[in-house]
């Protein structure tokens, strides 16, 4: 078993002993079996020695909700309302979504997360074992499921749930442990209730987690009890979707009722800042929620309403905006708003052995070049990490115990061909 | 007089013409003698051929508001309120700032904002000469100002106005025309009216504008009413600062009618939104003012307060949180956000060939690596500056006519020093 060694770092562990340290961590296979401080004594022999001088190690980022393959529509219609942002721009391109299509965008999308220091993340869409194929290649750790919306023919309906389900058995812990699946009704707006509930059977049947957007915008709460009497966590408490392991989407239009009823079933809730910001659907609640003990965690949400997958913007944004929403200033600490984008995104989606530095949890890191001006002075380093720093500062990204990115470049993916068809996908998109 | 060759670039010009071309531009001196498509003649004879291929040229970043020499204080106090931190981490900490602290402050501020495509700056602070020096030494372009309090005895007062003037008086033009200066009273909460006249009398003599900050917090315009019965806007007209051209900083608490009396005095607003979300301050009424033909720039604030120099980072924000606020996904649409970073920032300034890339203007531009994978596919340019860029995508920045940042090194500043100076600086004032 391969045994790594990384000397001389400057370690942010979110092992809830210490903020940072300065030391070395070892590797060995996909797990990490010491993070201390010091150097290693002098007999000890690693097959790879990583020299982390200069540089600040951290677990890698999860991004808990998003839709890869949209980045074929970045910039494509920008400054719109979501429905209408949705029905005259996303949907209609999307429909034209071929499964190649679909494997360009996402591929395009891997590459900017994992140069990005995104380790992990959540992807609900359509072709995905496309998805499924480029998270194999691309070496990066993911919770996949096939998003089905029911605005349809029974038979239809029923061939998407076949679909999904047969995606969330095929995929589940496949590519050395690194993907999971769970089933996803699209929403309460897109989906009828029954059909709801027989997802909910057939992840009962799978035993996998429900991941479905809820409660993004006021209109589609409004929409929710004009047609249903009920808002929608109300009503999907109702279906039975949380006596299912489930992770919500946007959650920004909540009531304290609700919050309390998201905690009761322990549902876990993605904040997606930059995409709530950008489409204009609001604040969500996240002081409240977090004051609840519900777990938050962080996404980008597609490429196209972000528009991109940085989460560090994700996280500053976290540790920002709800300051100015409450006029508090210690709303949403530093450290809180990075615990959501790392340690906390891995526990949403029942990864229990990602996202903190430690011995026994898997070997999924990055490394920050804090070399750079705006990480001096040396005051606090998880500040610096949180309102300072930039996606670009990520040099090296490992997960599982294998480098996927090294000195600033991918070494699973080619970046120029997955740039070039990504950019012939759009464009054979945009002229059909 | 050099002439230099941009080759193969796509340019977003800020011109009014087109969002951008492809082309090429000519630089001959200190300006800009054309942006145009295609290539040059083949005849055409250059000094410096640059090519700008894979490479998004635009204007520099203007950043309307900060204190450089607050770098040292990055990352020192934060998640706590404006009086609190300003009381117990900022003010007793700067009181021991001696002039080289500030130099090394500075030098810190200003090497990271070159880096990132920062090509002028506003600075309020004490010690002028020693950011003078830096300002001269780097390349970069600034508006200076010796910032006064005035909760002082009188002699006091007289001897800080007496250096503001000298200041202001001795470095106006220097530096190749890159230097301008400003006089500034604080705050309407740290000078007493007389104080202010008195200042704003020198502005008149000397013929320069004044900066200001002003309604920055709620608790600083109740504080304003409760001690002279008006609010900021009406104080601050009463006593003639708005006869002079005025920038004020942040306009955070403002009502229809003060936006009326900044309209009708021509005063420019530096948008802080970074600073504003993390101190919890509040979000500025940026749409408002925007409608009622304000002129609205972007500031970074000291980075004790945002935590970095990040311009991009300051205009996606004021894209971002003004349509969470209002509502309006149409709210700071991606090219005012811009504008507002760049052009805009310039005009606030009073630097009328400055913020565009067409002939006449001074050559101050960037270019940005467009060859990563979050500029893809190339649908919106402007919209992927905005909502997608990285201000390490930075890799080149000319100011009037000369490289300072030549693919990603600063070619002015010995960066290793700086980084080191400043670090010392630290530890001597937590020291001491």
């Amino acid at each position: 078993m391969k045994k790594t060694l990384i000397a001389n770092g400057t370690f942010i562990t979110l092992d809830g002993t210490r903020p940072w340290l300065e030391g070395h961590m070892v590797i060995e296979g996909d797990r990490i079996v010491r993070v201390v401080e010091g150097s290693p004594a002098e007999d000890e022999s690693f097959d790879e020695v990583f020299d982390g001088r200069g540089k600040l190690f951290l677990p890698g980022f999860v991004n808990t909700h998003g839709h890869a393959a949209m980045s074929l529509l970045r910039g494509y219609g920008d400054d719109m309302a979501l429905q209408l942002w949705l029905q005259e721009k996303m949907w209609p391109m999307e429909a034209k979504f071929t499964a190649a299509d679909v494997a360009a965008g996402t591929r395009l999308s891997i590459l900017e997360m994992v140069k990005g220091g995104t380790t992990t993340f959540v992807d609900m869409y359509d072709h995905m074992n496309e998805v499924a194929l480029a998270v194999q290649e691309s070496g990066i750790r993911a919770s996949l499921t096939r998003g089905v919306i029911g605005l349809c023919p029974r038979d239809v309906q029923d061939a998407k749930l076949a679909e999904a389900v047969k995606f969330a058995t095929d995929w589940n812990g496949k590519a050395d442990g690194r993907i999971t699946t769970m089933l996803s009704p699209h929403a309460p707006y897109t989906c009828p209730p029954d059909y709801i509930e027989r997802i909910v059977q057939a992840a009962h049947d799978l035993d996998v987690p429900i991941h479905i957007h809820m409660s993004e915008t006021a209109r589609e709460v409004q929409d929710n009890v004009d047609q249903y009497g009920t808002r929608p966590v109300e009503h999907l408490e109702k279906l039975g979707v949380f006596a299912r392991p489930t992770l919500v989407a946007h959650g920004v239009h909540l009531t304290d009722e609700e919050i309390a009823v998201l905690k009761k079933y322990d549902v876990r809730v993605s904040h997606n800042p930059g995409s709530n910001l950008k489409l204009a659907s609001g604040f969500a609640r996240v002081p409240e929620l977090l004051k609840a003990g519900v777990l938050v965690s962080l996404g980008t949400d597609g490429p196209a309403s972000n528009n991109n997958l940085d989460m560090l913007e994700e996280i500053r944004l976290a540790a920002l905006i709800h300051k100015g929403v409450s006029g508090d200033p210690v709303a949403v600490a530093a450290e809180d708003a990075l615990r959501m984008g790392t340690l906390d995104g891995a526990r949403s989606i029942w990864l229990n052995d990602v996202g903190a530095l430690k011995a026994g949890m898997r070997a999924d890191f990055i490394a920050l070049d804090m070399d750079q001006p705006h990480y001096y002075p040396r005051t606090n380093l998880i500040s610096h990490v949180v309102y300072s720093a930039n996606t670009r500062d990520v040099t090296d990204v490992c997960v599982n115990g294998k480098w996927i990115v090294k000195a600033g470049a991918c070494l699973t993916l080619d970046e120029e061909r997955i740039k070039f068809e990504a950019q012939q996908s759009f464009e054979r998109l945009t002229s059909s």
